[in-house]
Parts: C-alpha cells; sequence; structure tokens
C-alpha cells in the first residue's frame, strides 16, 4: 500500500489509455452526451474530418489506468475534484492515449495529522504526440502511521 | 435553437438527475474506477455508512440532463473543460439530485465574431438538501449570425 509519503514532487509515472471504437464512442454518448459530434459520423465530418469522442468519455478513459493500476494501491481518502480540466483537442476512435501523470505537490494536513493533499498533473498526448487532455487534480491521502 | 446571445448573466436553469442504484454504481466502478467504496458494500458500510458512487459516475449523471435537455439544443462549438469541480460529499444509491445551472459570464470572443464563451456553474444538491457536487465550466457557443 501506497501513503502520502512514497510521493515526491516531480515525479512521474506514464500509463496508456484503452483506445475507444466507433461503437463504444457512440454507445457512451447515446448514455451521458447525446451531442451528434459524438454520434453522427457524418455530421462530424464535416466539422472534424470524423467521430470525435466526448470529453467526458477521454477523461474516463484518462483516468481508468491511474484508478485501476496506481489507486487501487494508494491509501486515498478520496478525490477532491479538478483544480482545472482542459480539452485541449479532439480525440478519434482507435487512438491509445499516452498519458504523464506528474506530482506537483505533497502537503500534510495542518489540522489532520493523518493524512494529507497529493497534487498531481494529467497529460494525454494522441499518437501524433499532440496533448489533447490536460487536468490537475488533488487527491486526499493517508500518511503512513509510523511516521506520526 | 440557442446562441450565445440567448444566456444571460444570472439566469437560472434547473434540472434533475437520474438515480444510481446499487448496481449501477458497481457496474461504472468496475469499468472505470475499481475503488472499494464503490465495490465493496460491507467495507464501505465501515467508511461512509453505505455504498457510494463514484465521483466521475457523479459527475455524469449531473451533466447527464444539462446535455441532454439544454445543449442539443445549443448551437455550441464544444466544451473546453472545466475550470473548478469538487465533490463535496458522498452521493449515495437512490439518490437524485437537485441540480442548478447559475450563468456566470456570456464574453464574446474578441478574435473570432461567430463566437464566444458562456461560464456556468453547476451545484447538485441530495434529498437531504446538502450541496454534494460543484462545478464552474466554460462552453464556447456560436453567435446568432443576424447579430454579427
Amino acid at each position: 500500500m501506497k501513503y502520502l509519503e512514497d510521493f515526491q514532487v516531480g515525479q512521474v509515472l506514464e500509463f496508456r489509455s484503452k483506445p475507444m471504437s466507433k461503437h463504444q464512442i457512440k454507445d457512451f454518448a447515446h448514455e451521458w452526451d447525446p451531442q451528434r459530434l459524438h454520434m453522427d459520423e457524418e455530421y462530424a465530418k464535416g466539422i472534424h474530418g470524423g467521430l470525435i469522442a466526448s470529453g467526458f468519455q477521454t477523461m474516463l478513459v484518462v483516468f481508468e489506468p491511474i484508478m485501476r493500476e496506481l489507486m487501487v494501491d494508494v491509501a486515498n481518502i478520496g478525490g477532491i475534484g479538478f483544480d482545472t480540466l482542459r480539452w485541449l483537442r479532439p480525440v478519434y476512435p482507435d487512438e491509445a492515449l499516452d498519458i504523464r501523470l506528474v506530482v506537483d505537490s505533497v502537503t500534510p494536513s495542518r489540522s489532520k495529522p493523518d493524512r494529507g493533499v497529493m497534487k498531481y498533473t494529467l497529460t494525454a498526448r494522441n499518437p501524433a504526440g499532440e496533448t489533447v487532455f490536460s487536468t490537475e487534480t488533488p487527491v486526499m491521502i493517508q500518511r503512513r502511521k509510523d511516521d506520526t
């Protein structure tokens, strides 16, 4: 199990997203974000050259490896939210994104000695090397008991 | 179709989210955010008194009526991201959230006369009246052609 003390400012971790198929993009849009750019290939072709994923789905595929490969082994008390989040370019079907996590700060709580906040930046690049997504996000994590 | 000019600062719109069942909370967690708080009822009971939804799923259920009832009729060029987003309290199964959208600013682009940015705040309250989620988010919207 990883605790707050196991993260250091400047630390970099790399992940890769699962590509979204056309079918998955349309299904997701139908359920959560029914806009034509995510559902209607002909319409999207005229604007972006083809179907593009909902930004909400891009966010999920970027965070999925973070949650599944990293956070399940972290004594995290809970996500706090996003300080910023930006969809910078369209994401198309069948693109796996290269994800870079950089630890920005690690701050023990002043009022609660058992915890602290780790802030990190995530950026995701498409196969052409363009940054398509970025976010700065804080998460509350337990401190190691024998350190307090 | 609604354009940038159809939004005014201070305008308020109200929505209601679809409640998430236990089954939907677990299924979502399994696919996107496999943490015990969202999958293991016994474990979650000890910490939050019961199973709680992934913050990502809360975000989706809050935005879903905005996208389906409002944005499909808006000439929106695209989401930009979130300026901030906060998960303030746990969301439990079968809770419908009362959602309030407030228009914070409406700013025509200086460089591109066909568009502008509308920023809005969303807050979601649970059936007990507690605010569980908030976000400030900008969206790029077309201006009405006969106004330019």
